[in-house]
């Protein structure tokens, strides 16, 4: 049974997809109402909602980690993480306050409908089955660092995030809004079709999935400026293939860099804004069905 | 005679078009070198730039006007509007450093390839019918508010802005650099074949202009916040006409807003990220041929 579900928004403050959506709810609760559990809606950074910014002091998408949340650093969005294990998990427990955490954002990348997912429950797989059977344009990035997983929803034992685009940041998308409202409404239907016992024939097909790979950065000059930018052929191109010889990027100078792999990939969150400082132009992904 | 041209960047941080092109002309100085005047290239806003951010204290292009460059309020944009003002101008004077700046500008609009012209002087207007010539996709916005033109262009006695979208804040977008940058060069080629004494054909023929009537907020709830989002039927719809009961806006909660005006007229700049604060969702025109 899913008891409590959690669907946040303004994890990032300039991602104002889902900081409206979540003061629309707040407004009319009844909207993300069901029968069988409690759906809660929150602002998670409502400090960076304010100033319009990603974060005040550090991406708050990346503050989950045990470590941070054991031994917090002292800074807003580390003070945040961990209010909001308190509130919403903590992370690992075998008890957590909520079952499920639907984290929205929005991408300047040419991402469509899709969704992050970094964990391996099987409730979150059976949701992102339901989800691609009931909307056959989203897309699923299964993302696998090196690294813990340390985003917003990693704090409850299922969950995932939803992200869409391209919406500038500091922009409200009325077609983006609407999308993702609706597939929210998919989420938490689903949610009351398994409590009551149904069986939900949608959640057993198989999905197409992108699997990271790896990151690919700008040219950068000395100073690890800028020296160039995405390929005017390789923008907005998330979701396709880049084979070697591809042009990727167009460096200042105007001569073309090329794609030197061996394995033809998939391209995700080209040229997304956030991800200029964090040193990644793109996302590398396989292709494959689970 | 044109002896010296200012062309500027990143006047607002997070508008990486014009900051990375005079990056690349300060490193390739020959591109911008033209025989009978001098071109300088300059970041108006380092600080802002650094930050990636549109301002610091406040927005720079709003910050020249007389009486803040005669009694500059203590914060950082104001204090570099009296250094851009000794260096370019000083605005008003008889004698100015330059004789013509050009301010690069990006924006999340669907803006396309535009120019912002504020000066009414008669080189000013001849430059504009020259590029227009030249690059037949370029639009040409007037702006003309109820307040003194405190854009930085003014400080130069001819000049205008260029803006070019969509493109978010904080993101290059190679298709639209390379636009921008051949604008600039046909923009350099004119005042050469100017100052050689050369009749330029170009600049006799008539061009179109929208013409600045007026400002649409968004709705807005009783704390000033946001209660809608542009229509999804009017996003994108710059430089296009919109008549009495065309959908305007959609609220939060799924209304729709309609344009009221009788008179039909076009709209620009639409949802713009840095107009939120400022409180417009759009520029309305009027079309005229000059």
């Amino acid at each position: 049974m899913i008891r409590r579900v959690a669907v946040t928004g303004g994890t990032h403050g300039n991602e104002l997809t889902g900081v409206y959506l979540v003061k629309k709810w707040q407004q009319n609760p009844e909207l993300v109402q069901r029968e069988s559990f409690e759906t809660l809606t929150l602002h998670t950074n409502p400090e960076a909602i304010k100033a319009c910014r990603r974060y005040i002091d550090r991406d708050l998408n990346r503050s989950f980690a045990t470590a941070d949340l054991e031994n917090p650093p002292n800074h807003y969005e580390a003070k945040r993480a961990c209010e909001l294990n308190a509130l919403l998990g903590p992370k690992g427990a075998e008890q957590t306050a909520v079952d499920f955490i639907l984290d929205l954002h929005s991408t300047t990348a040419n991402m469509g409908l899709s969704l992050v997912v970094s964990s391996d429950s099987p409730l979150t797989w059976e949701a992102v089955r339901y989800l691609c059977a009931k909307v056959p344009e989203l897309k699923v990035y299964r993302w696998r660092g090196d690294e813990e997983d340390a985003f917003v929803d990693s704090i409850a034992p299922n969950g995932f995030a939803i992200e869409v685009g391209p919406v500038p940041q500091g922009v409200l998308r009325s077609d983006l809004f609407m999308k993702t409202e609706a597939l929210v409404y998919h989420l938490l239907d689903f949610f009351e079709r398994r409590n009551s016992g149904e069986a939900v024939p949608e959640t057993a097909q198989k999905v197409t999935v992108y699997d990271h790979v790896g990151l690919i950065d700008y040219p950068r000059d000395a100073n690890g400026d800028l020296d160039g930018m995405v390929h005017e052929a390789r923008q907005d191109q998330d979701f396709t293939l880049i084979k070697q010889g591809d042009p990727l990027f167009r460096k200042l100078d105007g001569t073309v860099i090329r794609y030197e792999g061996e394995e033809p990939l998939y391209t995700l969150f080209i040229n997304e804004a956030a991800y200029y400082e964090k040193g990644f132009a793109m996302t590398l992904a396989r292709k494959i069905t689970l």
